[in-house]
């Protein structure tokens, strides 16, 4: 059987408490970057606004972002940061209409093949029995790979491992990824294993370090600097494999985020973690499955702005979730965020990865 | 290429230090389970001894074991509780034949392909590259199903998942293990699943948790005990799959030692756990390669009983062990133990369980 | 404010569902050790049973545990193993009373000072605020010293460094343990600590091994056995500090169960599983707050027999069991049991005991 | 006895290899933030580079960053990106002097109180007794408090719970914080507790979540860029305790610098991370002891930037840096950068602290 999306129930607004309830209530915001007194917050789910008696469902979401009614009648979701004077921005905290706000989180669940997860959130760990996950995560990236946007959130470890890092490369050049989301690192230690073989000086096959090679990631960070970007840095170097070239050659946009850790960094990582914020968010909006793979930073900067739904082709359709790492603690940070839609698998996303290969990349 | 066995090269005993290297010194007991002063205890390297005059391997070894000259004249290694009155043991305690006594750690080093491990030890993560390890592990396997005596150290999460329990099967039912050494919980588990698709009452596929079943462990247990033989269950309830089974119906020897944690226990289990390490002990003893999963209990308990090496046809050899486990910590453990035979892998053991049966067994 | 315990609610059997409730179904045990088909299994609840148009309340309860009705009128649990023929055994799983059988999980939630703990019970990690959790156990502990049972679960970590040892050994001679229930490697590094000064070879202070420091717990157990008893042990080698010594010369029993891993054992180290767990119930039956540190093995074993509620004085009255761990998976596994009454802490038990001590034991 | 610095042994330079070694190549840069080839990249030693016949030591290090001669005679250390044309950088890739370079590991090792901890380097983890460093520790920071510049590296989990976050507040106030480094969440955090009582939502003391404080953070966010700097909103708000109230009461600088993750954010924190960089480094450059507490992000980022030495009233000295973190995993990620001096603590920083006040701040 092939992957089923649910299909999205609205509301039926011709009832109460819809019908009685007031409009949302705006105030015009009067300083750049800060939000009126009991400005509404919005959650991962899908929220709608009373105006002018009707309801509309704002544009998108992002959690903790400000509600913001534009000239058009749109709602638009907006960062504090991002406000601007003149704003109209809905003020209220409830959840239930009676200010004119409603949140409605159980849009998918009747026919949700995902439902009887539900029951089990709490208890996901090393120890649960991941067969099922596995399989509906296959179909689900078959049905995406030509219907849907599929993000990937890399941390760099995706590329210290030779298999991983192959096999990462080949579901991005069959058509797997249709964006990726990571930092200097990654990006890094990926060009460093395409020329020296090795990743922060670990030769990612027969784990020996080279005399030297602690300079490898330094040496390729200089030329990649040099070259003044990846495209020509591959071309200089005739990098002809691995994740960044894969990426490239199969215009699969990245956004390099920059981070106090970095040494460097390559010419395309944004210095400025809030412009890095807006280059991700053009992505997650796009997104209908995210995989997110050993990186806390990344993983939760994403989750943060990824909601649980999104528009495809004129439908409201669910936005899938994966959270892969080896410690509870980690996938547990972003499914506290109380998406239904969060799947997490405790493993080694070594294995995770040559999994996936395995099951959708023909040899 | 096939796999290589390192070969043995014996110490040079016709020269210095061990020509004028005195007879080990030889006490005997006279309390039993009571060892004499200064008695020496081993390591889990190849121990010679120096008696009248000649150089005598220990028969074996056993970390932490008592070493006790026969009437036949080999030298057998015993724990504390089976020392009897009336055996010679030998005391000292330097390594370097000064008191006939001489600890080899290098016999294999010289050919050994393993030997450039040895640089990265101290730091195998989850962050390793864990490709070519998974390789010489494939080899290593097809070499040792019929050349070797290959021994699982099972916990019970390897039957918690549907994929990882049929892959573990599979490969007993393919001649890659010798013996099974467990507990009550993974056999109690495996047959759980075998009756009623549930482990600790979750299904392991999809993930459900049917009404009442938190009573399918207990209502298998006192099916088990009733039945009086895990054989007598199998036929009786016509299980036809699984560990248990598969390794009943291959004659696979299982070693289900007891804990406190127990519930039961199912009819095998061997509830004195100093018995149950003299039967563990009786597979080590032949052990070529271990496999521990999941476990930090009987995974040390093995551990502390395994050379690094075995005699096998005459020849000696060494004893490979891997460890694999979620945590750093706990594959440390045993890696802090010195041997430089310990591979660990810090991966979920579904994934690993699934990759070994990708590759070794023909659909 | 004093530490205030919470009244039990008995039920009020004078009405509906009760009434007209009709008598547990009883069956005779006909082979030893096994339970008739659709035994009750009891949960660490109080449960009551009909018997003879009245309720009783079961004398105590043991987790998985069956309930056997005896000549007195008394409702007993019973372990699977300890079943013999002729015993009546109430079968039965449903829980509402309409079976004759009642599960009370509410017997102290009105006044229950723990109660809105219940909401993140979910949610507790390396991440929760503890310090309501200390200032409610100190005061906890503080009562119990007289008017309770205090049990310690401990792993051979809590004597691994200097302060906490001594923290520890402090707590006992003050009062605050009824009894001790452990494995031979705690017993035996506390000794090594005290004769050696090492644990496990390693100083407990300075973190240096000494020469041949490897022995240390090997000569230690050799002069244990050589000794007789602890008690013989400790005159013979003048020891004079500790957790043993503190136990011993307190009078606080200690349950040493063995297992697998055990080097020696020591003495009065119980070789059959079973039998430990029998002698550890005789302690947690009396139990009235449970400290379980860093030992998974001991833990889980103790939380299985260990019900939610006892009887003390008379009074029905909660069980509190605290478990400290590093590990989040280790302290969930605990809590997953589902009572209220555990509270987790996840930090090294090093830190824990130096601030009970702090707050118990005056200078 | 009180904490005593290590003397500082400077190379004998009248000595080969010294005498003959050549001076060090110097190559002038071309393009802006580009390093020549073989340019030499620091490690976190003393470095000395012979000039014009002299040995000059590097004015400072920086792990990967690259010497620069200035035309003052001294040797600066420049990250890449800093690099402009012109700039004569040093290249060579030994460190033997056979090129003019010279790293020096053992300055300090003859008088090392540390040297000690060599041995056990690599085997730290929760189970290693922490007494003596805390003893020693406790030493240090009073002996630093006034001769010393003792810098913070603070993950928000340091403010989560109500002891430990009066304790680190405390800790500040006495004089023993010269610097603090953290991100956007841990002041928002502080200050969120400051005005509402909880950290994200959460009461950092009874543990509870009110209605709709999962505002509480955007609140305190929002009414900051309101007032437009922390010092206003303090004023503003009337807060008077906490972390950040401590900090800027005492004249301790904060950095705090933004990440991905950031809501907000706070008016202080810097965008850019490599701007960021700077501002910690100027901290970093005069640390002579760093405290790291449960942040992996800041912890690497300041572990880059930090040299095991630093020049004090003229003298060189150790810079000691303690990094407390619950995983195993996290802590080694630092100590992997083979410094002697980091001195890493597996535990719950909670507790940490509140050991750190009552033995540093009289009640």
């Amino acid at each position: 059987m092939n992957f089923q999306l649910p299909k999205y129930k609205q509301p039926n607004f011709d009832q109460e408490p819809f019908l009685s309830a007031p409009d949302a209530r705006i105030v015009v915001i009067e300083i750049d970057g800060v939000a009126p007194e009991h400005y509404h917050a919005l959650s991962i789910y899908p929220e709608y606004f009373k105006i002018n008696g009707e309801w509309i469902l704002a544009s998108e979401s992002r959690m903790d972002g400000v509600p913001v009614l534009k000239t058009d009648g749109t709602i638009q979701v907006v960062e504090f940061r991002n406000l601007r004077v003149g704003d109209k921005v809905i003020v209220g905290r409830t959840e239930d209409a009676s200010e004119g706000i409603y949140i409605y989180a159980k849009g998918f669940s009747s026919n949700d093949t995902n439902s009887d997860l539900f029951a089990f959130r709490s208890g996901r760990s090393r120890e649960t029995a991941y067969s099922m996950d596995y399989d509906k995560l296959y179909k689900l990236l078959i049905h995406e790979r030509n219907n849907g946007y599929i993000v990937w959130v890399l941390g760099p470890a995706v590329v210290f491992d030779f298999d991983s890092r192959q096999a990462l490369s080949a579901l991005i050049s069959n058509g797997y990824a249709h964006a990726i989301l990571a930092g200097n690192a990654m990006a890094t230690h990926d060009l460093e294993a395409a020329l020296f073989g090795t990743a922060l000086g670990q030769n990612t096959y027969n784990q020996q370090s080279p005399p030297n090679a602690h300079y490898h990631h330094l040496d390729l960070i200089n030329k990649a600097r040099q070259a003044g970007s990846l495209e020509l840095l591959l071309e200089k170097e005739t990098i002809r494999e691995g994740v960044v070239y894969s990426a490239i050659t199969n215009n699969v946009p990245m956004v390099l985020a920059g981070s106090i850790r970095d040494d460097g960094p390559l010419p395309p990582v944004i210095a400025d973690v809030y412009q890095a914020q807006d280059e991700m968010r053009k992505h997650t909006r796009r997104a209908t499955t995210i995989i997110c793979l050993a990186t806390q930073l990344h993983t939760i900067a994403t989750g943060n702005m990824t909601p649980a739904y999104t528009r495809k082709d004129g439908e409201i359709r669910p936005v899938y979730i994966y959270c892969v790492d080896i410690a509870e603690f980690a996938v547990n940070k972003l499914k506290d965020r109380g998406s239904l839609e969060v799947t997490t698998l405790v493993t080694n996303v070594q294995d995770f990865l040559v999994h996936l290969k395995n099951n959708l990349v023909s040899p």
